[in-house]
């Protein structure tokens, strides 16, 4: 049905009324002190919701953007890095450290696994010489719905003591507790239209003052992406090139609403609608990817049996019920189906989606389970948490 | 007044409704079949806007990502590049190259002055070498409002055969014919929120076959900027990063409102809008900053005497009249007011910017002027052209 579509991918995740019609303004001029005015506002509550003193810098980009800021504007080239590699995303980092001449070490673990602390520990221990300059890790691996310990690999880093830590919180941020400055996480980059409940096109990089010192003598070239010019215009609440001023809009809008929900709230609904649909996918006898242990609260990944095909599902899913679940990426297209509940998603929309994937699974013939079993789980664990 | 704002500023412009409410549906998945339509649509449109069968490739940044994209994506560190820098923006362009560690040499010439094609004839032609690999210039330089002259420049870069040239048409394309095949323009960048009349959020490039076969040996590192893999995804009407989706639906609106009114018609709509502005200043005794023969149709830029204060109009036509102006830059700041006439702007709203200008001149004790003298040159030109 037309305009009927209900998002139920990692991105872009449902956007409020009050963020659209806000996009619907008409632009004002990115020079004027009205926009300086929804600048300082928005900076201030993008700190509270990193939870950061540090800067919070606004980018007009994918999240891709500010995750390469957040690497090329703190190293040199031939500067040795440890990237975490478990999906798409990690590989993702590995590519762009690569691209600029970093010397990259990976740690690897399957797709659906966590990345092994362990292993940060010994390479970190290793280290004698203090070679090692970053960390690169992705907190959320959207690509898999494994969520990675940081706290753990952010301890090693921090016993290291040179190593800066630059982490993509691009579907971590806003759903899952992230405490920059009680963690002391050097860079963190996430993306507008994650847990900030807005379409995409700006992204955010916070940066420490570690970070800030490595700048100065970092040496990767840049420009459109150097932290340092939105840090210094930002100081003025402007910004070095012209923002997408309709998505500040939409950004001040949602920002509002985050802090009136709070963010203990906003981590509870996540934890919740997490737990409902993967409680309701074990109901329905379909196994997932990933274990409950390392789940992402921002999308969970369905690994269906051989004759459940999983791009069956989401064509009947979009077809029948409209509803947009995401695919597989790289080797696991075709063979994985995942359920966003990131941003602004509300019980009732985790109900809606089990409900329809019951009726889709049954469209496909697929028996193995009880009528209802997946909406009773779900709707268990909503009522009672 | 509240949400009565009227933008004579070079960008954003203003908006249409159709554009304005096309941003405000939800968003919908940038992996989905829907998305690859709108896509399909907008490149093929944007093609015909450009007068090109180049690729033209969509980036999420400002137009100084763009820019900068299509300068790193074709050098390698150590070039040779000339640019011609008469204003904020030559200036930027020269910066990018150097912060990449390309060699550059800079044709200057007065903020309010095009470049002289000389020059360009001069150095390309001492360059028995072919060393030099690109040249690097601005059409439409916003910040003082001259167009320089790219079609000489051009021929001259033809003539010696080896180097690119590199067009930053952000304030010209979609105001004033740009034929891109029929000039042989290699590389050509612009934003959104000029002549496109969408906001600001999206870049544009468009890539000929000479820049591409560079690409194949350029060494300068880029990931989120690197143009090939924009050219890959693109070829699948679909993005290497997840792009601004609802600035996708406003630029699908607005295409085809470009296509409705017609190219011809556009160019002459800007030509007519510059003449009247132009014409309407002079009958105020207000002196211009660039001479007519180079004028940009796309903004005015006007040097008051010291007795009225560029600054001191920009604020009373805000506070009184809900325009506004936009101001100098740099070294020209405090020292001239720009009156944008670039997008979705019509002959009424000329008339309204001087009809306030004269009140608001009046207002600073500036009597230089027979009362209503520039709204009637104004609309001289605007009913005889």
């Amino acid at each position: 049905m037309d305009d009927k579509l209900m998002l139920m991918i990692p991105g872009p995740t449902p956007v409020p009324e009050t963020a659209l019609l806000a996009m619907a303004k008409h632009p004002i001029g990115h020079r004027s002190g009205d926009f300086s005015k929804i600048m300082a506002e928005v900076t201030e509550n993008l700190k509270w919701l990193h939870q950061t003193k540090n800067d919070v810098l606004i980018l007009a980009s994918s999240g891709t953007g500010a995750m390469e800021a957040g690497i090329i504007n703190f190293l040199s080239p031939g500067d040795r890095v440890l990237c975490g590699c478990n999906g798409k995303f990690g590989d993702r980092w590995a590519e762009v450290a690569e691209a600029y001449g970093l010397q990259v070490e990976k740690i690897t673990a399957e797709w659906g696994q966590a990345l092994d602390t362990e292993q940060f520990r010994q390479h970190l221990e290793a280290d004698k010489d203090k070679q090692i300059k970053a960390v690169i890790l992705t907190h959320s691996e959207t690509s898999t719905g494994v969520l990675n310990d940081i706290e753990t690999i952010n301890s090693h880093v921090k016993a290291h003591g040179e190593a800066l830590i630059i982490v993509d919180a691009v579907t971590s941020l806003g759903a899952v507790n992230l405490p920059i400055d009680e963690l002391g996480l050097d860079v963190v980059g996430s993306g507008s239209q994650k847990g900030y409940m807005i379409p995409p096109g700006l992204a955010f990089v916070s940066v420490g003052a570690k970070a800030w010192t490595a700048y100065e003598t970092a040496k990767l070239p840049r420009y459109y992406l150097d932290l340092g010019k939105y840090r210094k215009d930002g100081a003025k609440n402007t910004t070095p090139f012209t923002p997408p001023v309709n998505l500040f809009f939409a950004l001040q809008a949602t920002l509002r609403m985050m802090q009136a929900e709070g963010l203990e709230n906003i981590f509870a609904r996540h934890e919740r609608l997490k737990n409902a649909t993967r409680s309701a996918v074990k109901a329905l006898g379909l196994p997932l990817l990933g274990p409950d242990t390392v789940a992402s609260p921002a999308v969970t990944a369905v690994a269906p049996p051989p004759e459940v095909e999983a791009e069956k599902v989401r064509a009947i899913m979009k077809k029948r019920f409209d509803i947009a679940l995401a695919g597989g990426q790289d080797h696991l297209k075709g063979k994985i189906f995942r359920i966003g509940h990131l941003g602004f998603v509300c019980d009732r929309d985790i109900l809606s989606a089990i409900a329809a994937l019951e009726a889709s699974l049954g469209e496909l013939g697929y028996k193995s389970f009880t009528p209802g079993a997946g909406v009773t789980a779900a709707s268990k664990v909503l009522i009672e948490s």
